[in-house]
């Protein structure tokens, strides 16, 4: 056990902090010593999720009742405005892999306005690193705060940054249609998310106001020599648990098809272990991700000339959420990046 | 009974056929007298659709076993390319409602390029009226014979013809993405509609190459004024049985905005039965139409200037399919529009 | 409109309420004159069920703020232990059809156990009559206030009391299976029904300690000639909004065989509207009766000699709730008792 | 990759053969090196399986095709009747794991009943050891040939064996309620396996005819102390992919209570890997497994005296098919029961 990285997770009563725990559990050089859950603090995991009742696992406790000292790595799965401060007061020599939307967003004018309330650490979001492993692995592998980017965000930028750095396309015009599993809004208990509401049907919700816009704005524009960009983005709520579809529309530069999108995409994505290009005509699917840290994708033609659709799948708990949180952490303790990812997609 | 129409549904095995028959059962002024499922013939309804077995029905027959001279009307369910030569040899008094894909195409070339056979009663295609009701009620009302719009054709049109035809719209500029239920595909036998392949996920299929696009693509350019347009069109498949949501995504003619395409649509479905367009700010959803003959609507601002969104639900085999079919067949027959078709969606 | 029942929905904001409208608005002698509920007062009904929308409906009051003068009949899909003071407050010329548990047990000793608190209007509770249709036709047909049966009981008590009058089971030995959907535990905003709980799983609930089992324990006694009687209860909550499978493990008296039972419920339901026995071997299935006012039941032989399976179908919220409701306010009212309630399943 | 046993499954391009290649992905000591199926041959296994594109594959041949010399394990996913001609034509070096049916049952006449057709190779059933893992542990690792039991034995066995073989119930009055996903009747293309016919819904389906009731009775006879005993075996298809829950009506002996079962249950299974008695209350849940080669169960009092309810649920494709089958050739080949399993439960 000498070896082995200790792990906090703060927040474990979500379901982004329950898959850490699932994915840890199989991880060779990680053990989760904290977790932290100040609603339902004393209480074994196993009585919050029976699911994990074969681990292991220390009960849960508040966070302020944690010891951070001995720890390696904290994740923090907490809602929005309240990691800030909690994070602000760990020690130094913690890596913290932040899941929350907190230190996603580098201009404190953005995240004031979707979130309702100024920063209340701004140096600590001058340090963060957008962990976005695959397009910003450098200076995730450096990092002592990571902030893992949102589910959506995740597979948007996947699909459209490398294309948007190469002026593929016109970044100006792209339109982002989202579909994704329940999961995606975490435990909440509210009307809208009962089985009877979601059940048998579709619709879409916080259409052009959704806070993953921004994310995805800031991040198109600088792939797009920054230049600031709005893109349009409407998520759908679908009967399932998880799984996150983005079916991306753009208009393509001169000379450019959608055979070329492709070539760019399968070249920068060549090698990488967790980001598949699929053969020209196969689908991207969310039953082909589910469980699992892949994300992948293809680009089609389209009938009208000059646009082509971009298409990208992930699993919004894994790599959306948990899975390229332990990738981030990986890479930021020296580890193999994939070690503890090797799950294979869970089908049917 | 005397003042009953007299129906024969073919292709009655279908899915559609079924929810024919589930319509038609409580509409006061029909009577079913035929069912045909060459197939199944000698069977009795119930046995391939145990939810009917509460109603008292004539047993399934082959069309060619069928006496159709003292039917008034025929609803046609049969696959694409094998009702024209059925049709023709129907006796000329009989009202014919056909739900295939066989007369919906004007343009006999289009129609072979995208089912892979020369069309086999031009002359029954050059009568055939397009029957998307609201949009095109004074030609159904006097038709012998009415081409009923593929479910996606139905909700896309609603949606986008009144603000094409106003010009506030860039036709040659519709991004069209819709979700379908299941029953979208029929009842066929095939793996891709198994449970346990559709379950838990969501995928794309025939991307920019579905047989409802030049469908679409035909009613818009007339809408247009005649000019050829393409659009952009991907359905995904889901987990569910029923309904059909379409997100179109528009580019805003100048001084346009969302608020002026709502309007513009409130004022063309003011005091239709079965369109309503929702609130501002109202999401359109499938579960609210279910089993019902509604199409629900709503237009939303886009964040990309100039753009915006605008979402029509429906349930596939009700106005997408079974319940314009008889909406179709009152105005034929001189019923009141709205007769047998006041079930309220079934929610939860 | 003169001909017309004035009818008051109180407690209008659950589903069994939503489905009561639902029903009542095809219903050709029922008009909706009220509709109560004291958290959503003053909204329209369409803000709190969207599918609810294409219908011309009253908005919203206090149960306090309306005026019972007028109408002719009150529905009540209030919570247990509310409606008993209210029933009794309203005036005696109104005919209630309770949708709740209150009026269901008759031994106010057993009400008290099993729902926390003394019966508060015990002389209702002696006028109130057990509204199993079909099982108590008579009495409900002169009642002033009718207690709809429990959605389970419903199935069971249609499935087991023919039987058990006749002699044919054991009595003391009845051991019953049951799966729901979701909408069986009614619109409660709670963890353990959101989507992400219930989806894709199956687990038992309240096992042994449901409270239905009372009130079937009460039916069954009555019918076995008034001996108490356990019964053997295990609820299962399954992915599906709507829905209900009852499978009932009975041991045979002696001489009788799975096929006897099944005559005598084939004898027993000839005719009956709403209920169908099956042909020998066919599986009573909830997609089968979805929507509808049809109960379908069949026995099936057992591998242990000596035991036979009897197995039962309806859909919670319309048999097992306002279906059945409809139909008892039809019979108080001297209407015909099918009236309204011709919807045919909606499958798929 | 000296150290690593070489792996070929028969019957690739069933849901048990994906399962398996999923699980043996992570497992530290297999090395897949032949894939068959048939019908498939020539394809890359992503083709038919694109959720496993990620892994580095053998192509799928024909059996015929495939060198067994170099192999140390075969598993075999085969129809039934078709496997064992196959394996009896295998080298004896060959450690052999089948997963159909043809070698669970111990009398060949048993067999042709059931399965309609002479078992081919009587020799081989004789050496057969019944798989099912914690109640025969001893016989399977030194077995060379082991029949993996059913997925409803594996979960129902599991529950009674311990409990009948203690006398503590009446092995002749066993009433067994399960319900189980549609991937328990592999990817088999049927009308009844459609999403649109399973979505929604629950039925029986082979009530007191399945074929896995035999096996039940086999080895709970053998549990009985040898006495031939007959078992209410009601399977029930519901909406989900995986998992299986089975009800277990027990009545029990004298002196016994549901309390003094669940503490033999717990004794039984302390120590257990896979085996996870709950506490006492807490309701086994399918969701709790998924994917998990977890078995968990519990033990409630019943109304009706002298009765008990003995729960449990399991992935039927993990613990009931493929992960009880790795369990199995860990044992057979000398290492950890426990290598590769370590996948904990998908939830949500």
């Amino acid at each position: 056990m000498a070896d082995k990285l200790k792990i906090g997770v703060l927040g474990a009563s979500g379901y982004t902090g329950a898959d850490l725990v699932r994915l840890l559990a199989t991880h060779p050089n990680a053990e989760i010593r904290v977790l932290t859950a100040n609603q339902q603090a004393g209480q074994p995991m196993r009585a919050v999720y029976p699911h994990l009742g074969g681990l292991d696992l220390p009960d849960l406790v508040k966070w302020e009742d944690a010891d951070w000292s001995g720890l390696d790595v904290a994740f923090c799965g907490l809602p929005h405005g309240t990691t800030q401060e909690i994070v602000a007061q760990m020690p130094d020599h913690l890596k913290v892999v932040d899941l929350s939307a907190d230190f996603r967003l580098r201009d404190p004018d953005v995240y004031a306005e979707w979130y309702g309330h100024e920063h209340r650490a701004l140096q600590l979001q001058e340090q963060a690193v957008y962990g976005l492993t695959e397009l910003n692995r450098d200076a995730v592998t450096g990092a002592r705060l990571v902030a893992c980017p949102g589910c959506y965000p995740t597979a948007v930028l996947l699909a459209l940054v490398p294309i948007v750095q190469a002026g593929q396309v016109d970044a100006g015009d792209l339109v982002i249609d989202a579909k994704s599993g329940v999961t995606g809004a975490g435990r909440k208990v509210a009307q809208q998310l009962l089985f009877a509401e979601v059940g048998e049907g579709i619709h879409p919700y916080g259409v052009a106001k959704h806070r993953h816009a921004p994310e995805m704005e800031q991040e198109i524009g600088l792939a797009a020599g920054g230049r600031p960009v709005h893109v349009s983005f409407t998520p759908h709520l679908m009967p399932m648990n998880r799984g996150e579809l983005v079916s991306c529309y753009v208009r393509l530069s001169d000379g450019e098809t959608a055979d070329s999108l492709r070539a760019r995409l399968a070249e920068r994505y060549a090698g990488e272990p967790f980001v598949r290009v699929l053969e020209p005509g196969e689908s991207p699917a969310t039953r082909n991700v589910r469980g699992s840290n892949y994300a992948v994708m293809n680009v089609f033609a389209d009938r009208i000339p000059g646009r082509a659709i971009v298409i990208c799948a992930i699993d919004n708990l894994v790599k959306g959420s948990s899975g390229q949180a332990i990738q981030n952490m990986n890479l930021m303790t020296g580890l193999p990046e994939t070690t503890g990812l090797g799950q294979q997609p869970l089908f049917p």
